[in-house]
């Protein structure tokens, strides 16, 4: 089969084996999304070598210990658990320490025909819910996390750094809860999609100081050093910074300011697949505004290369 | 009277007039206490110009609109607030934007023979507490912070990274709620004071891989960039590392680990008075273990630098 695939410090499109641990389940994917992690992992920033991408919906065609779900159209949660650790045996997976990751750590990922992944992991996809929604699953679920770790409701004052793929998804989903969001970004066509799903934005340049020190919660979403320091400049003193990207390097921080002012930082990563799920099969966020292209997974590379241009929002493979 | 201030970028020991503000309580000292604090403003990190320290017990010599406290031996919260804005109208000047801090922003502080303070900051001392266990309340109130925002039960694992005076402190306090505290440090005639008080502690350089994701709540209170390091080793995912020192200085730091672990960070520095008051009284802690000089304020610049030398604890200052 064909995958995408990040080895000897190269990417490409190569045929490989289709997977055939028959413990697991085997899924045809329908289509995968490029994250920013794909890009991060090709420029050789995250140690893994194999085959990337974990956002994707596909049809199961095997899977011996779940057989009903055999012909569903799912997601998957990412993270697979070795299934006798604390967390695991409550069934949460995502801090197991022997966990692989699909596609990011110790397992290769959706950009390819087939995968395969512990059948547990999977979820049936509503029907009124596309392909192009459901490949946003991933990330929206990532999203929805936010308010199970921080309370946001109507009147908590959010603000978000970052107008990427990521951060839209953060404005969309805090939106939600709260009537008080703004999205802070560099990009005003990409702003303009906040606008469309009724939340505020500013081109960071035009961002005053009389905002500074106003914000319950921040969510850092840009991944860079700079929405970092935005972001200790925007929250009021006790109050709350979301880190939601993982930022690769090590970044500097004023910590004195984290003390003097007591401002609590929360790491945020994957989120459960069922809100996200709920959300889309209610119509509540319109994710598919934010894909850019829908490429064939042989174009993988200038796939790649599209999704790490500026402007560009999620960029789709299809096998 | 004689104030030990940093002035012109040099710290002595001069002869100023006596506080006059007469909206504000006068206090005579009685001693204070010498914090780390203190060293850092006189390197110049702070931009504090004036008279230093925070941590006193002194007795009131005048306070109009208090004159209940005249004569009372007192401590004093150190942060002023503006006394109208959301805060300070619930009583908490300890994020008040426009307040000033004992010898630390704006105001005068206690190395001195006189300071003034809001009346309303002023907190009577209970009989049974000696004036050398008083002019701990300030820090052993910020170590007290740290249970407001974290919970610690019995079960809670926690690890104190840093045996100076603020360490020992956190493990003197934290071990009245938990059975499982750790304290590293890199001395071990310190680390034996948390032996005293049956809090097990180890030195940095044997501390084995085995504890690395082990603990619930890791405090920072080495003030170093390696001690923060040391805590993201030691923290569980999920777990909470709590910054206690402020640390000037921009350190690096692995967000990615932050947020792939999912690691809350939370900056706590000022504590209310009450309860530290209570635990003296009660006899919970041994503060006055933590002395190691009690010199005369004349010899002040001498004091500052015995607090600065590696081994020594706490030096107080007697006018």
């Amino acid at each position: 089969m064909q995958a995408l695939r990040f080895t000897n410090g190269k990417l490409g499109v190569e045929r490989v084996p289709e997977p055939f641990d028959d413990r697991e389940a085997l899924v045809r994917v329908l289509k995968s999304g490029i994250c920013n992690t794909d890009l991060e992992i090709a420029r050789g920033y995250a140690g893994f070598h194999g085959t990337l991408g974990h956002e994707f919906v596909g049809v199961v065609e095997r899977a011996a210990d779940a057989p009903h779900l055999v012909g569903k159209r799912v997601v998957g949660e990412i993270n697979a658990g070795c299934g006798n650790c604390a967390d695991c045996r409550i069934g949460d997976s995502r801090h197991c320490p022997q966990r692989t990751v699909l596609g990011i750590v110790g397992r290769d990922g959706a950009h390819a025909e087939y995968l395969q992944l512990p059948a547990r992991n999977l979820i049936e996809v509503p029907e009124n819910v596309s392909d192009e929604e459901a490949v946003f699953v991933e990330p929206l679920a990532a999203a929805c996390r936010i308010a199970e770790q921080v309370p946001i409701g109507p009147s908590t004052k959010v603000a978000i750094i970052g107008d990427g793929k990521l951060g839209l998804l953060c404005a969309m989903t805090t939106t939600l809860s709260s009537e008080n969001v703004l999205l802070v970004g560099k990009h005003s066509e990409k702003l303009a999609i906040a606008g469309e799903v009724g939340v505020e934005s500013i081109l960071l340049d035009r961002l005053s100081e009389s905002r500074h020190r106003t914000f319950d919660v921040v969510i850092e979403a840009s991944g860079s050093e700079s929405g970092f320091a935005t972001a200790l400049d925007l929250v009021e003193p006790s109050g709350k910074i979301v880190l939601k990207s993982t930022f690769h390097g090590t970044p500097t921080w004023a910590a004195a300011k984290v003390v003097v002012a007591e401002i609590t930082i929360i790491g945020s990563r994957c989120g459960r697949f069922a809100p996200a799920l709920e959300l889309l099969a209610g119509a509540k966020v319109n994710v598919e505004r934010l894909i850019s292209d829908d490429l064939p997974l042989s174009r993988g590379v200038e796939a790649m290369e599209r999704a790490g241009k500026g402007g560009i929002l999620k960029v789709v493979l299809t096998p």
